[in-house]
């Protein structure tokens, strides 16, 4: 008897996070859930931070209706979320009173699974919301944010993933968000937490950026791990995921299979390759291999947002230098590993470093870094920058857990929810407006208009010919047409050539 | 210390023959061969029959003149070629003195390492070239052309290794050109002609279609083979092959290493990103994975050539029906491989199976197929057909090597060639005529021109002010122009601008 390998859908959220900047709409998802409900994935993850702003902040969904939708269209399987921890959704630190209600009140929606990750794998960060979803009988997934450094050893996350089931989690996800686990590190790290944690279920989310972890998730599987995380074919590769039709095929005669019917995911694939081709204008520039992010460390959202902060100072020949930046100033905060936020807080700090001189300027969010308030790091932190931090934002260093300097905040947030136009009252609506302040403010007052699908048909361009020949005049000035390339609509003014 | 794991780079042939259609000149290679020369590849895989078809069909180039500037430039590196057995560079068999005096011309010229391949796995129909190989002391590679049916069992692939190693090769190619091949029957097969054959080299050349491949290579290296063909990143995936930066990144820490250089290989990535921003109306329409071939068992070339037929007959709507007669005339033909030329005439004689009815019509080639002409089956054939092709052709079925039937035929090519204008009276010329006589003697006549770059800089489709001003007409309706932008022509529709 071959051994199943259960399979994560992720077509659903980070799939079209990593390839068109989460900008999917419900709409063009509704239409193949039937046949991923019955594909027979372990859990479709379909909710997230990004999904949840996109929402709101562009196609004005409500994201709780999304997943109530989702639910309603896909009973058989167990919903997934991928869920910041104490930052629940956004990116602050929120009190636990909130972190309890959101967990309650995404469970009572339909969540089931809930990937907890904290940017710096302080494990103090992940225990309030671990705890909810324990509490309201779901299924809780406790996280290593996967990275690479000289401390970040195999036994250190071993270590980590033991604390985790301590801690009560269902299971352990190791989390590569910039496709950095390599086949050998991959085997060595599920082989030893299954070693250390007998019974406990271990699953593998990595992207594909680099190129090797198709072969990542196979040793991962000769390893003993149970679930990996794929997107259907036509939603893979570049900066997502490995396909979910070559994992299934790859484990022919090896000893492992999974339960996904590949007639279903064959569905999908035409589904989502036609869809996708509605929302060419968001796709990734990125599309083949970036071997490069082993070295650098960073991964490729991040090196455009340096490029773009640099070409805004002027200075976009000095992006070589804060490259080589980056790494120094990662091991000065104790080695945090490149995710939202740190990713962002590290390069803007790298920039700074490199135009202004070395810490001459720090950011707030830095010196929060450097003097505890995103918790602790994962290794030791350079205490010369530390006193420069307490310097620079006039605050003691901290060492107990964040969130506990957090007075209640609930009743506060409720009442500025309440307060905003076209919101309905529910627990639902202040978790929106705790998430996102100022986007739900705008997204209340517009709701009632219904979703905003940003795809576009590759027809949509073509022209009335019948209106075009009531305009057969002479052009006496500038003229605005509507120019269809390839299927996506432009606006151009036409005027004379001034030289 | 770890195991050296030698590779192959393709980015010079299959690469671009599989991405670009094979359109690459010869002066978007030159300035990248010192980094390719010194990065430490095996050999450097820089022609074969669609190379020297497109140098002088499409790119006004001396496909040896090609082949010797690679030598001058690469000095260091193996050259190696693709080449059709008894078939060389073109669609025939060849009379035996027409193959010894190829190989000899080519290794003269620069050629190190002949893959020698027959599209049936008839190995009368290497024997030839083989022994012309070593006798050039050159290094001849007897290939395995990979494919999946009842017949063909790991067993019967590694006899095929066996009797190629009787026959003198120096090493052994598994070519899976429709990317068929998973990670445990690489590793099986692999593992089996180790077994079998001490001390002969094994190589695997395997395309990425499918998306699985890396992984078998994996396997295959688990398996101990010697040496992989890959190429370089932003040259590879889709229909071509995996990327050489991810199998060097992805040995680490395996016990397996190699001894190319990436930051060269990386230089080389940019080179070739650049290359091919300007083909781009070249660009390979599959970009994505493709796992139906493994149920098909049809590659995407054959598709496309197939819904191309059906098209031009009116009968677009009957892909499925011959997608499912490709399968049954196959078994009939006795299981040939699906690779050129067999895939082509298995192709047509579906679709005309389905069209006129069952092998009510006959095209000369899958008469010969079925009566011996191109070489032995590798598995039973259907008799019925056989008859009904020796009644339609007209001939007798052979079970002789093929090319013991050729009348001597150089002195005839060399008086035929001779006789064409701009033939430089070479041996040279007499073989590039021998291949492709027609086109041959095209070139010949336009050779003196020089080659001709296919490639478009990206600005080129600038319009000319000048010229543009001499159209100063009215507009009267929608216009539809051929605009250019980045080096890729759009259709483009202007009309005015409606709110």
């Amino acid at each position: 008897m071959d051994k199943i390998i259960d399979i994560t859908e992720l077509a659903l959220r980070d799939a079209h996070q990593s390839l068109i900047a989460t900008r999917l709409g419900i709409e063009d998802m509704t239409g193949i859930c039937e046949e991923l409900d019955n594909a027979g994935y372990w859990s479709i993850e379909c909710w997230g931070g990004a999904t949840f702003d996109s929402c709101i902040r562009y196609l004005n969904e409500d994201p709780w209706e999304r997943l109530r939708t989702f639910k309603k269209l896909m009973p058989k399987t167990k919903l997934q979320m991928l869920l910041r921890g104490q930052n629940l959704l956004g990116y602050r630190h929120y009190q636990d009173e909130v972190v309890e209600r959101f967990v309650d009140k995404s469970a009572e929606n339909g969540m089931d699974v809930y990937r907890i990750f904290d940017a710096l794998n302080d494990l103090r960060n992940l225990e309030t919301s671990i705890k909810a979803v324990k509490k309201a009988g779901k299924h809780a997934q406790g996280t290593i944010s996967y990275t690479v450094s000289p401390i970040h050893t195999t036994a250190l996350f071993v270590d980590q993933a033991k604390r985790l089931q301590d801690m009560g989690v269902d299971s352990i996800c190791i989390k590569d968000m910039a496709a950095l686990i390599k086949p050998q590190p991959a085997y060595d790290l599920v082989k030893g937490i299954k070693e250390a944690c007998p019974g406990l279920r271990v699953q593998l989310h990595a992207h594909s950026t680099t190129g090797v972890t198709l072969v990542s998730l196979m040793k991962a599987i000769e390893a003993g791990v149970d679930c990996v995380d794929t997107a259907v074919s036509s939603m893979s590769l570049g900066p997502g995921h490995n396909p979910t039709e070559s994992l299934i095929e790859m484990l022919e005669g090896t000893g492992y299979t999974t339960k996904v019917d590949l007639d279903r995911v064959l569905k999908a694939k035409l589904y989502f390759s036609k869809t996708l081709g509605r929302y060419k204008q968001f796709l990734s520039a990125v599309t083949g291999v970036e071997t490069e992010i082993f070295k650098s460390q960073i991964p490729g959202g991040m090196l455009s947002n340096l490029e773009s902060q640099l070409n805004q100072q002027g200075a976009g020949d000095r992006l070589t230098e804060v490259l080589e930046e980056v790494p120094r100033v990662r091991k000065d905060t104790g080695y945090v590993p490149l995710v939202t936020p740190s990713s962002q807080i590290v390069g803007t700090q790298a920039v700074l470093n490199v135009l202004m001189g070395k810490y001459k300027v720090l950011t707030g969010e830095f010196a929060d870094i450097m003097l505890g308030y995103y918790g602790a790091s994962p290794g030791d932190k350079n205490m010369e920058i530390v006193a420069k931090a307490q310097d620079h934002a006039k605050k003691e260093p901290i060492t107990c857990r964040p969130a506990d300097l957090l007075d209640p905040e609930w009743a506060k947030l409720r009442a500025e929810a309440e307060a905003l136009e076209g919101n309905d009252g529910s627990d639902e609506d202040v978790l929106t407006y705790a998430m996102f302040p100022q986007v739900a403010a705008k997204f209340f007052a517009t709701r009632a208009e219904g979703p905003m699908n940003l795809g576009k048909d590759p027809e949509e361009g073509a022209v009335d010919a019948a209106t075009a020949a009531e305009h057969q005049g002479k052009i006496t000035g500038p003229i605005t047409y509507a120019v269809t390339l390839e299927g996506q609509k432009h606006k151009v003014v036409v005027a004379p050539y001034k030289k």
